[in-house]
């Protein structure tokens, strides 16, 4: 069904705009994707999460078509005015389409599986959704949030994740359930810059899981504390610290599961 | 020397503010690093490649002794009205300090050295930085740059480049000097995703070249064409591709050149 919205005091409006705040999301169980990309992402992997949609009249007026088949999926299309649909989002040049989608409830912890990613504190959407973009992409099957990371359904997150916010498990985790991973055969491996191993001579073997820190403060001493080993990409020059999201990359693709495991 | 700026019309400020654009860097032949530890980076490191510093009047009413230090140098620090300093900058919260420098020729291709970055197209600046920073950090020796780059002088690169622009070697390359680099014995390696081989079961012996292509489009088919192997970082899920600056930072790491070499 296509409804067009005409007030920016719609109540429509209003919910959305309360989106790019966690406040706003986790009183309405609801967050807010924005671009074409991502939509169809969506549309693809949740359309029973999707809530309901929001196109601005530009968009509209240009993909018919696409329009008609995000009606095709029995959701509610919405269309309000360019600027209406430009207010509600926090990027400079929106697309004019985007997804209002049911926030999942988290899952417990996957002792079961045989990689997982623990984000320690980080605290920047951007690299938090680069992150979980590169976990999907490493064969991570869990990502177990410790220590107030940032929230995975920050707008921003959700565009730099590329629609993997959508795909991966998400735990929220205390120093508890790193002990239960420890009891259940993983290894856990904190990465830190001091009394630690290199990475490429750290040879793992069987369930595993990774811990990245804060951007600034890096792994907590308590993760540390608890932690079967703490290794370390080397770095060469006069660099004291890598971007979190390149270093989370290396990290997880050299200490990977091999495919003979 | 202390110089205090009050229009907006000074031919310093006008200068500074041409530099966001390549054409102005061109033009005068400097860039502009904005921020505090960038300032430091570039005073410990190339102190003769400065032309001369900007503060902002909060900032010197603030950092009196750090000012100081900077003027020490013997290198002119101009004062400005906050508004006029934030005016030339592109960030959203400026430091309020910043260095402007000379750009440096460009290097010859370096034949002598055992690891080599060569950038294919790479056009955004963030990316650029992030890439450089990286580098240095995984011990490449020169950054090779061929079919226009972003230019490696704008100041979100320089930002993201957490001083490694100051201290990497840089060289602009055509097709023959690939060619030159594996007369010399280097062995190219371009990221492809098709028609590649597993970046992990990859096994380069001696010196070494690494290509990264554009974001969108990759390394280019003529540079493909003449290296010595495609090589791909394997991604598991519904992952299309990984950021440019993470899967550049993991196929540097898995690629460097181990200590015994």
């Amino acid at each position: 069904m296509i409804n067009i919205i005409q007030s920016r005091e719609n109540k429509i409006i209003k919910t959305v705009r309360s989106l790019s705040r966690k406040k706003g999301r986790e009183k309405s169980g609801l967050y807010f994707a924005e671009g074409l990309r991502i939509v169809r992402d969506s549309v693809a992997h949740i359309p029973d999460e999707i809530e309901f949609l929001l196109a601005s009249q530009t968009f509209f007026n240009n993909n018919k078509d696409f329009v008609k088949t995000l009606d095709s999926t029995g959701k509610i299309v919405y269309i309000t005015e360019d600027k209406f649909f430009n207010e509600v989002c926090d990027t400079e040049t929106p697309q004019g389409i985007a997804s209002v989608i049911k926030i999942p409830h988290k899952k417990n912890i996957d002792l079961s599986c045989d990689y997982i990613l623990i984000l320690d504190g980080i605290s920047e959407p951007g690299n938090m959704g680069t992150i979980i973009r590169t976990a999907e992409a490493a064969g991570v099957k869990q990502i177990c949030l410790i220590n107030n990371c940032t929230d995975i359904y920050n707008p921003k997150t959700v565009r730099s994740s590329m629609g993997s916010v959508f795909r991966m498990s998400f735990a929220d985790i205390i120093l508890d359930d790193i002990e239960n991973l420890k009891n259940s055969g993983f290894t856990v491996a904190a990465t830190a810059l001091t009394n630690s191993v290199a990475i490429e001579d750290t040879n793992i073997k069987g369930k595993r899981a990774i811990v990245i820190g804060n951007e600034a403060h890096g792994v907590s001493d308590a993760v540390i504390g608890i932690s079967d080993i703490s290794v370390r990409i080397n770095m060469c020059g006069q660099i004291e610290s890598l971007n979190a999201a390149v270093a989370a990359g290396i990290a997880m693709y050299i200490l990977k599961p091999s495919m003979e495991m």
